[in-house]
């Protein structure tokens, strides 16, 4: 998608570590007009899917999944990362490693949320190592639930998640996909 | 909001320790169609303040700010509630105090991200105590940013964060005033 590799290459850093910095635009300050785009791309490519509710992970996905739910007019429902009080006892659970932030997560969903009815698009800002994904996917298979796909803003196409998860079968549609990146060669989509 | 009473009346629940279930329309499962009225209704109650930056706080508050933003036509940034290394060392930083979760949080928001140009509307799900927005006010003051309110989805008006906020000359528009709660009496809205 052509507006947000513009937006990556204009506003992105690349940092230590493998990190690209988005924060201006994607995962810290939000541009919901470029996410109202990102939504009706995902929209354009899973029509016809009858996607029916849309799953993300706490917190940057969330912003993302709630505009792009505007154009699959369907309820979001975001993964929380940590038991809280306010969840039910009821929940679908999974373990979630974050290599970004060098821990493990609990993750859970209401059982309310999700259940064999539904039709899950999963949505998140990144797709690296695929261990955000792996674990909604493993809550949508206690679910029941069916996974129609998975939209990701930015896959680093050369770390192991993409093909993991298409691997499963499940049909990935990122929106920009880098090949490769570095400080001195800068950042090169696929 | 009679919009937002009507389903807080319909699908809230009431939990053991003061717990207000909203985790079906707002803050688990999300229904954007509600946080669209909801963005609407602050747009309206704002009109003329010009407001160019919606501030919120993860996790529950992103997917409300969000879609917010769509009426005031601004970018929105979330407070992160923990040391990111996606996240700058230049950075604003307060702690919060949650009552919800029973733990302390470092509180960041990248200096890049807010400065004395801004015009901040404040976007939480809840207040109740006050410390969230308490912790957000004081990022926009080290930030030099003007606060031109608080947009609450649910204020508990029986506890003390709305008058704390208030006294310290901040308009706070809440959508939804519980004047009491109990799992005998249900919800009383003022």
């Amino acid at each position: 998608m052509q507006l947000l590799e513009e937006r990556i290459r204009a506003e992105g850093r690349i940092r230590e570590g493998d990190i690209l910095k988005v924060d201006r635009f994607l995962n810290h300050q939000m541009d919901v007009e470029l996410f109202d785009a990102m939504g009706r791309e995902w929209a354009r490519l899973f029509e016809g899917c009858g996607v029916n509710k849309i799953l993300t992970i706490e917190a940057s996905g969330i912003g993302i999944a709630c505009v792009a739910a505007f154009s699959f007019h369907c309820p979001v429902v975001f993964a929380k990362k940590s038991r809280s009080k306010n969840l039910d006892s009821e929940v679908y659970r999974t373990e979630v490693v974050s290599y970004t932030h060098g821990n493990h997560s609990d993750v859970m969903v209401s059982r309310d949320a999700l259940g064999p009815e539904d039709r899950v698009l999963l949505i998140d800002d990144f797709l690296a190592n695929g261990a955000a994904l792996c674990g909604l996917l493993d809550i949508c298979a206690q679910a029941g639930a069916t996974v129609v796909g998975a939209g990701i803003a930015i896959e680093k196409a050369y770390q192991p998640g993409g093909r993991i998860v298409r691997e499963r079968g499940v049909r990935v549609e990122s929106l920009a996909r880098i090949a490769s990146m570095s400080p001195e060669g800068g950042i090169v989509f696929c």
